[in-house]
């Protein structure tokens, strides 16, 4: 997990093939300054965020470029980066819109522009917030009558087990939540560090989050060669590996996995939870791609109904799952919108859990309009049932071709494998690099999978993340792409790719 | 600054004759739990949020026994704890909503329900959304088109001087964007913990804070007796105090004042940034309430004008300036948008604040767009103009008349004195507590200001914040009311308060 940060990178005039702007910073300069390097937060020096990291940022250099005319091999960026639905042109699904605009401008109820449906939750919303208006504050952790939706949601889908509205936090996407909860976590000063277990490779988030922390990041290597899979015997290695530098307080496991695809079994989730009682661990459940799922025969279970139907004394164990508008079927990341429920969490730690997130005020009430509306979707017999339907399931099974699909094409280009696409929005491939490149770019302080993935947006305008950002097991290279462009944008894209990899193989053996 | 916290309270069976919920933890459960009150995280137990706290908490209960058909001496509760403009009666500026239900559904694009100029506007901000949807993540420092609006705005306001949109970050309101460059400022381990000069009183956020990074509070008195004015002498003696326990970073000024309501003079920014390049402290300047200021011949001045009107070296300070759509005229609460300009960052460091922010992806795209839309509103000609500014007229001399009556009700009560309001949305009166009194509150273990607000809750359904939550001069109490509800509130709501205290005083001398 050695990363270059991006300010030595910026500073390292030996990368500025890839046009990475120079910024000399005189000497002078910086001594006029209060702030600066030396003075810093060291935590804050130390967060890395792939995702929107130093391939990012030459994304969008590259765009400005091209814009000012600046002639380059290809037409435009494609970004592949991040799992951003709508803007590699998924449509949003109407009624949840229509919900918006009418508790944004309440005039609309009266327009015959709106389905009764509509109207009708909006109604509800509006009704729920303080002096009717999205304007203003709510609860902490949300609007009462969402989270109580919200616990109708998570009865349904686990089967009919309970959950209490006074569990479910409203957030600021689903990374609030989990950062809320990882502070609470922490371990005081004269402890050890706060130890999080976390899968290599990670969403990093997690990563970014513990150092943010100034915590320990206890990974435990998945699978690669059996589909990304989680091995118990792996957790034990990883955990009792830790325990000089840290004490381990929570595992979070990310299911369906986020960059893998892997979508858990019954069976081995009940390992995980046994595993991780005997070990007094919290159970972080990054459940947010569960309606993501296209594996034949599998199936998305919760970690929450796992633990339930497990009994006691696994079915006491404290949980927090963590979801969001954000992906699924409706892809609303801009609505910064997402919920966590917290399970058998002792009342006096729920009561800090409360007085910590009232510190925040509240999160967006559009973007909470929008997670009610997610939850409680228009049922069979009502006007917007049938269409809210057929958006659903067009965008869900065109995901699913589109993992197939990315999945066949990586598996058949020459030093490229890729584990199939069982769930979420992302294929993760592992990629040989050459020697003489990793010989160059360790010469060049970076890692070699961010050399290649640099070459790759500088040639080709398509933008991934090297795996490096998510953590991988040493020797191993990786990218992560979305799988979310429209087909034949998946498949040039994929073309392109294949001939730069094939010319990046020939010019570095 | 010493409070009693929401749980030792829960625990403290005294207390219960306010209803507070007793939750009786048995022993045995705690120790079922792997996360309990003895290994949740030192840091988060130190918080404390009186905006939202246990008068607030019992606002909450209140309502819910009256919903129930509990007999009251008052028929609702009046929540004068929080600046949230429309819960109070407040109606939504129209150009905002319509501007955001078009982004949010713009098949109304085509309705002829809508201003030409509101449409204009709204294609405006699809545009700059990644797949023209505000669905889409933006920049994490907010769309670009929003934020070279805000530095146009910046320039406007304040007299020519120059802002840069690449200095600007839009943030999930004020309070992420103050946590996040708090953060900045934090020293590593082995070294002194930074110390936060804030004002006393303060608005809790800071402390909060403070307390939740494990820093240090390096309170200043503010003057009440002259009108809550900033004496750079009391910064000097409050600086050096600290020496011993942290080394101050950075000097917060609430201008106009929260809770106070003052105005800062020119004269007195002036020393004040002098003083504060003296000390190499870097500027938080939170100036939410720059729209709100009401005294005759009172002008609000940005840290930012004054410093560069000062010259070298003051005009290369390093300031990070606040604003929110919370307050002003629009009290768009609910849409969490904020903005932050920085100004003289190193740029090393402002690469590091990017990376920082890049990790919370980004701010609500509606809320982008509703910061997008106050700063770039409505012009003379344009068919929204006339709505727009008399609708904004009417909030804000509303709040000027608000404030004078608050504060003459308040003066005419024997026990009670207050500033006048010259700014911002609050009042924070002194108020007479007899010794009795105090001594009960101290039995009770809690602060006497806290019980006082307590008592009047219960007795006449007001809800306001406790002085002792905004820190104040030991042995003075206050409390917050704010002056948002309409004027025929207002006045029986104080008609109410006056007849409480003065029961009050009579009870307990």
């Amino acid at each position: 997990m050695v990363l270059v940060t991006s300010t030595r990178l910026t500073q390292t005039t030996a990368c500025n093939n890839w046009g990475l702007k120079k910024e000399k910073v005189a000497e002078k300069m910086s001594n006029e300054h209060f702030l600066t390097m030396d003075n810093l937060s060291p935590a804050v020096k130390n967060v890395q965020y792939a995702v929107r990291g130093k391939v990012v940022i030459r994304a969008a250099e590259i765009e400005k470029e091209l814009k000012n005319g600046v002639s380059k091999p290809f037409e435009r960026v494609i970004r592949a980066n991040i799992g951003d639905c709508h803007a590699t042109g998924q449509k949003p699904i109407t009624f949840l819109r229509q919900v918006m605009a009418l508790c944004s401008y309440p005039a609309l109820l009266d327009s015959k522009e709106f389905p009764e449906d509509a109207k009708a939750k909006a109604r509800k919303m509006l009704a729920a917030c303080a002096g009717g208006s999205v304007g203003s504050y709510t609860d902490s952790s949300g609007l009462e009558a969402v989270r109580k939706d919200i616990a109708e949601f998570i009865k349904r889908r686990d089967g009919g087990v309970e959950a209490n509205p006074d569990n479910i936090f409203l957030t600021t996407g689903a990374s609030a939540g989990i950062k809320i909860i990882m502070e609470m976590l922490l371990n005081g000063p004269g402890e050890k560090p706060s130890g999080f277990m976390i899968p290599i490779p990670q969403y990093p988030l997690y990563s970014a989050t513990i150092s943010e922390y100034s915590s320990e990041n206890v990974g435990y290597y998945l699978d690669e060669d059996n589909n990304w899979g989680l091995d118990v015997k792996e957790l034990e290695r990883a955990y009792k590996e830790s325990l000089n530098r840290c004490k381990p307080r929570a595992i979070c496991i990310i299911n369906p996995g986020n960059p893998t695809g892997q979508v858990l079994s019954l069976e081995n989730m009940k390992e995980i939870i046994k595993w991780a009682y005997e070990k007094k661990l919290f159970i972080l459940a990054d459940e947010v791609y569960q309606d993501n799922v296209y594996a034949e025969g599998m199936k998305f279970h919760s970690f929450k109904k796992v633990a339930y139907e497990l009994g006691e004394p696994y079915s006491k164990m404290e949980i927090a799952s963590f979801y969001s508008t954000s992906k699924g079927f409706m892809g609303e990341c801009g609505a910064r919108a997402g919920y966590f429920e917290v399970v058998n969490m002792e009342p006096n730690v729920l009561a800090e859990l409360k007085k910590l997130s009232s510190a925040q005020l509240c999160s967006s009430v559009l973007g909470q309009v929008c997670m009610g509306t997610v939850v409680d979707p228009p049922k069979p017999g009502e006007p917007s049932y049938e269409l809210f339907i057929k958006e659903k399931n067009e965008v869900l099974s065109g995901l699913k071709e589109k993992g197939r699909l990315v999945t066949e094409l990586l598996n058949k280009i020459e030093g490229v494998k890729c584990n199939p696409v069982q769930g979420a929005m992302y294929a993760f491939p592992q990629i040989k690099i050459p020697q003489r490149a990793i010989d160059h770019a360790k010469s060049l302080k970076i890692e070699p999978d961010m050399f290649y993935c640099l070459e790759l947006i500088d040639q080709t305008g398509i933008c991934v993340v090297p795996g490096s950002g998510f953590l991988q097991r040493p020797g191993t290279y990786h990218f992560r792409t979305t799988i979310l462009p429209p087909v034949d944008q998946i498949k040039s894209l994929l073309a392109k790719f294949e001939k730069f990899h094939l010319n990046f193989l020939r010019q570095w053996s």
